[in-house]
């Protein structure tokens, strides 16, 4: 797998594919940025006169619900139903799945248009799977072990490439799992690192059609570019600029010496 | 004092209270990360259809009026409202108090939802109380030692403890008051860390019930943090970041040691 | 040139003038804190129940069309109307222009209304020029030599002082040209460095009547502090932060030691 996230990563860089996200207020800046350090192409457009003509342009779209309401579910609807039309791949971000009825109706509303990918936490991934959990706000209260399948059954019935990100961060297709054992627990202490991961996903998505592929190699690179920031960081505020330069600066060797991501052995 | 803040500090680790804000676009990231940092498990929510669902699950509420609209004050509304319902500690950041009369009026049905606490600078707090002044923008045009007299008309008249931050801040019910002299100038060339104080005071609201207790902790730690953190800063860039580590890393002998909180003397 | 930027940052920081920013969410807090650490005053609000009273209290007004939607827009045109009104400057944003029909209708509402200043990348300022130009998303796809005679058409026609950013910086009012060939690659890798470009440029025109001498003061120091805060900086992470430090500490040395600023050579 090693080759194929050392590709991928070649690719976004020489494409710079535009990724639009539909996103929450609190993690814009970051994800924007992350995008920028990759080496993708990011914009924001929500507007409903022209939402719709901005998937149009662009590589990926990423729906994320962190700060939903009425106005952005509907411009959220709108970019999928075009994404669709299109075939432009598409990330769904459930930010905060379980913790109100309201989020619940509206990711029901948009796992109707068929993300190509979902990306959460161990308690959105369960709350999506109709597990009975009880998600404490946006952090997760379960371990991404517990997700897992939780997650195959979510990849199963949605047709979607599930990814449970955690300490261990999973990628399935319901019958294929990866696991990634890159990353540090600071990452948790700063927000929005979910929300950049998704977007990571996105830009790779935008340049390799294969999304489980796709998927693997954004988080792998998330968990590395964290890893190495965590090295020269005294906290979660140092540690969140080290991440966008040691995304700016990967390279091959960092994926060989340091990546952790096999296949799973039952 | 100080015994309280390190039981206070240590409770809010280990409990993790989820803090639901809404606040201004400006400063949702950094005080998500602030929380963070403390120990806290932010949200931010305020769809009509969810913001009093959050409410349900949260230890504590902020509502900053910094980029208020029509859509947004009809969510804060509904939001402490059923703050009131539940017994639900609420803290009110009345942004830009006095710039305009769109803000004067929706303070003042703020107001009448009874905020546990309320922090300003010295002109929001100083508008707050009817004082004769005009504020320009969102940054204070007098000091704390001014509006203190104000602060304690405005604890009396409300019933909420108030907290006029400044060089000094002053945290009063109305009758005590507790000053605390620990901070860095630099910190007021940071946008949002009026904000980030009135969450971190909202951190420790819903671990004390004692309201003063919790904003003497918050403000003492808060100053504290900034303080450490501008011995490595060359200028508000860095010092943003320093502030997020240095609050992560906050000892009992920072408390100890540097703490600057006393009762006046008068 | 250097003289006439020395005094316009004397001017900025002795008198703090308040900058009223509509901005897009991405960059909101970015724009805040580079006009804080400029020594500037910054202020956000949109609400229609307040915006014009905001301008009444601005020195200068950014309308910056990022992240608009049909409620944004009526805010932009409410203020700019006001602003006209008192004769209070402003200037023009128009991100993404040319990526969508609704970017560009609302560009020709908001260029009614006479901007004093205009500032974009080369496909931005291409588009308004009605050049036949498809831009991609946000970022620019043509360098700012390419524009520079878009640039000065734009000028003529509107009457505005255009700004065409890019690796050399240009400014025009149809007929004089300066140039600024400041600045560091790396700054193309943060999101929203053109729009703090554009508060920037804000607070000289609040401080200094002349329009031309103040975007090529603001333009000239965005570029400085970019230069001066890439030389320590590892990746965009770090330079985001050394930017607002630079920012802060800019000494008239700089200008005169490093500035690049001249007119345009024929």
């Amino acid at each position: 797998m090693k080759e194929s996230i050392i590709k991928n990563l070649k690719l976004v860089r020489e494409k710079s594919p535009l990724v639009h996200s539909i996103t929450n207020y609190v993690v814009m800046n970051n994800t924007a940025n992350a995008l920028l350090a990759l080496g993708a192409s990011p914009v924001m457009a929500h507007a409903k006169l022209e939402v719709a003509d901005m998937v149009n342009i662009a590589g990926a779209l990423v729906v994320n619900i962190g700060t939903l309401d009425e106005f952005w579910v509907d411009s959220m609807l709108l970019a999928v139903k075009k994404a669709n039309e299109r075939d432009t791949p598409w990330i769904l971000d459930p930010v905060g799945a379980g913790a109100t009825a309201y989020r619940n109706e509206t990711l029901t509303r948009l796992l109707g248009f068929k993300p190509n990918v979902i990306r959460g936490n161990a308690s959105e991934i369960m709350s999506l799977a109709k597990a009975n959990v009880q998600t404490k706000g946006v952090d997760s209260t379960h371990s991404s072990d517990d997700a897992l399948s939780y997650g195959m059954q979510l990849a199963k019935e949605s047709g979607a490439i599930v990814c449970v990100s955690g300490a261990t961060d999973f990628v399935t297709d319901g019958n294929r799992v990866v696991e990634i054992a890159n990353g540090h627990e600071l990452m948790g202490k700063v927000t929005g690192m979910g929300c950049t991961a998704t977007a990571l996903i996105a830009a790779f998505m935008a340049v390799e059609k294969d999304y489980f592929q796709a998927t693997v190699s954004g988080m792998t690179l998330m968990g590395l570019s964290g890893e190495i920031a965590a090295k020269n960081s005294f906290g979660p505020g140092t540690l969140q600029l080290n991440f966008y330069d040691s995304l700016y600066q990967l390279e091959d060797k960092h994926v060989n010496q340091l990546a952790k991501v096999k296949h799973r052995e039952d």
